[in-house]
């Protein structure tokens, strides 16, 4: 893996993962639009690019991590846009959580210049990034996949192909995501239940987390909510609703009612009415405990 | 362990909890409605008892497996009932799926008489009782507790200590079944999400499996409702519609909204009302797709 | 209308409703378990009676207005209660807003004494009662319903057939009531909504109460709602979320999902669990005020 | 009122209010994008114009009655707009239900040039515009609304003003056309209530239309729910979906949970994954009957 990439996006998902494929022995060349979050990569021998489009090497490989769909349809398709350097044989493989449908429109840009677009959300946080254990689903056309998989594999625990379409990745990451906030408001309402009824919220926690949800989501989410522990921001509340509101947004085209989507966007929403926006998503989780006037965190309720 | 214990309740979870019990090196006592369900034990040494207090030791322990509230009320408290017979020092060990509030009446009623009342309700299906793979959730008097805890790790892989007060572990038990139902319902919308959108809900399911959510609920249900494969019933629904409506009822009296468990427990009356009483509870995830207009299988619209 | 009427259960409505019968001529006998509540229409020429059975004619017409299905059960069927007397040829008139479960039980009890059972529950509150302005819905027997509608027609200004089956008359008025609820659950919303973009609260139910929804639920729920005006309690909290319960406990046996119903009782439940027992059941619509943390009144917040 | 005004867009409500204008004595010039739509206008006297523009006096008034967000943007700032030629002292009328996010941008962009914006949405359907029974929200710089009101009342019952900042208009619309929706949803539950439990949904509907909620929405609404009549669209499916969409997404914007337009949104994208699009908003009613097995009319269901 000699090839030189491009990196678009140095955030702090971006940041650990263009890392990853340094170490793993590309040549890089880094932009952000904050210059100076280049630099420690710069130091350990990336190359600074000074807009998305000098980060491209035509017909090579570039990979963006940017946060939402306005700024990575600017980035790729605005001036000095990656489309504006990528050309015939190109491939640029999209990290972010995106819509479905931007994933498709710019599929099909990519097309017409002879490019490809290669989606691959991965699931974890900075900390799973940092320590090469994301999940990636990938999503286009197979050629293309195949030439990036090593890039995806050295910043991840598994990779997961998902077929030709882009979209599809962005639909199970999506999917994912959604699942997430489900169990998060499912514990909070038990949590809730059992604490109204004479049993620590914590030991709710413990004993579903060693039995029947024995996995990361259940144990690292549960304790938190147990605890009413919103701080740090692991993955921050206006993330979180962006990435359901994606979700409701490609139930809603694609005509699929999804009630509890619906329930943890409200959730979502009530939190940032209350000022929460600088708190993790899991604080959804108190929705549940004001509905019952059961008590809540001075900290949470007035961040 | 060589105490003579009584086992009232011989149906398709408790015949294999007091084989494993016998197994173990206790005297048993059984009772069943249904005489005949008794033979099986009989013939490895079990005694057979002709009333639930015909199977009580005056100052023994008891352990009882019956279906619902009303026939656990005529069990304990009718004539012939276990408390007729039970008396100073007795133990009686409740361990299916009752209302919390029932625990706290029956648990007076044991105390008024001497006797002590456990509550002991296990996480698992038959199978997982046949291989003494039970999760047991505990709460009542210590030293009752300590007494039966040795019957309980005969059929479990693990027992967790809620309290001393008997409903707590009913709570317990009662929200983990909620956090089933609302698993499935949560994955019956992520599928059904990724099949309108191209991607396949087997795929979906594996991929959130093997990731997020790699513990049994998600990988066990996630396959079965990406199949729409609701048969044979391995916990049938009218038995989750009625333990998600004991959560609902503990949650109004505890004035505790859960609106999660409102939908959940409309889908279940949903799916009644189509007709799929024999199903598995899964068949909850119907309701999605039939919102969605997606595709059916023939076999669980018209059973 | 010269026949000797009974009538049991002389509280906010069942005073009223019985000095509506005695206006219009009837020999009126009267029991309250409060016996000091017979005074004000003893003094207009009632008849105090010492049990609910005392106030009976055998064969004659007794009146009920019972708070609920527990208290209607015991002055029934209890001891000294209406059928231990009313016997063949009698009618009782249940005016009250009790379960269709109820009334399918009670009707087959009073037939097979040769009685019969007429649910005849009211719509309005105590000064519609007064003003004889009620609406009746009733259902039975046709010749006991014919007997009774002068009845009814003295405290109302007009009278449902709802048919033969007297459970029938009960489900009409639950689904009244819950329509009133979701009602104002919406209105709640609507107005919330407003007030977040800039429109005032009174505003918005000026508007619909003149245009498209110009009758009384509208115009008077909606003008207290916009103004969070909860006291005094026309329909108290807790009596709402009876009525409600029993919708819901209808609808699961009959096996209807309601989804609007689930959200308005979660609604009274989170009222409750406020410690808003004393306000109107209007009160429900803090809760989108709550969610979105629009402004609160301190009084209805700690009453 | 002889001023000449514009009139962009002869849709089936702008038409009958276009015509009602110039029955009350206005000078029209009107466009429309289908040219032949203006004929019947123009045989009574009305002027055509060949683009928005064209309809346009500068320094006058002109009326719009566009479609969505979309085409009013592309009628009022497009090449040939409304704004290219109002120019200072115009004031534009805006009659249809838009967003009070597009209603903000429009107001600054007409103010910028000296001209201004009036949102005057209205209830109604095209009979109730044509017998001049509309009910107008009107909400702008209140010179300008003194000018326009003439216009508004003679083509309504009624004319509400909201305040100075259009996009208040706006959202009392979309409120409006929520509690609609709002409404209809509580009567398909309820009358599946009374369906399931032997009470005839016309009764349910006429017994409630009669008593608790005399209105034309509750009435009229209640009887095509009650017989499954969806035909002629008298507002067709997606238009609905169209305008609790707009509700919602002004909702998350302001952050204001809406439980129930969130209910009602669900039930509309139900209907159209159902392929019912064709039918009127009512149609959302089948939901409930859907989720509870009730029968359904053929026509409904494969329209």
């Amino acid at each position: 893996m000699t090839e030189r990439v491009g990196f678009v996006g140095l955030g702090r998902m971006g940041a650990p993962i263009a890392e990853n494929i340094l170490n793993a022995g590309s040549a890089l060349r880094v932009y952000n639009r904050t210059a100076s979050k280049t630099d420690p990569l710069v130091s350990k021998g990336a190359e600074r690019a000074s807009s998305p489009a000098d980060a491209v090497t035509p017909g090579g490989i570039v990979v963006s991590m940017i946060a939402d769909d306005a700024a990575m349809l600017a980035v790729t398709e605005g001036p000095d846009g990656i489309l504006s350097r990528l050309g015939p044989g190109g491939v640029h493989v999209a990290m972010s959580t995106l819509s479905p449908a931007l994933a498709e429109r710019l599929a099909k840009a990519h097309r017409e210049k002879g490019a490809r677009y290669v989606a691959a959300p991965v699931f974890g946080r900075p900390d799973a990034a940092a320590a090469r254990k994301l999940w990636a689903c990938v999503a286009g056309d197979k050629d293309a996949v195949s030439r990036v998989r090593p890039l995806l594999e050295a910043t991840s625990q598994g990779v997961f192909d998902i077929g030709v379409e882009p979209q599809a990745a962005n639909v199970v990451k999506l999917g994912g995501n959604f699942l997430i906030a489900a169990a998060m408001e499912a514990m909070a309402e038990a949590f809730t239940l059992a604490e109204k009824n004479g049993v620590p919220r914590e030991r709710m926690a413990e004993v579903i987390g060693k039995t029947l949800f024995a996995c990361p989501i259940y144990q690292g989410y549960g304790a938190a909510i147990a605890a009413h522990r919103y701080v740090p921001p692991g993955f921050a509340l206006p993330l979180g609703l962006k990435d359901v509101t994606l979700a409701l947004d490609t139930a809603t085209r694609s005509r699929t009612p999804m009630p509890l989507a619906h329930l943890v966007q409200q959730r979502l929403v009530s939190a940032l009415a209350h000022g929460r926006a600088d708190l993790d998503w899991a604080v959804l989780a108190l929705g549940a405990s004001e509905d019952a006037a059961a008590p809540m965190p001075d900290r949470a309720v007035k961040p």
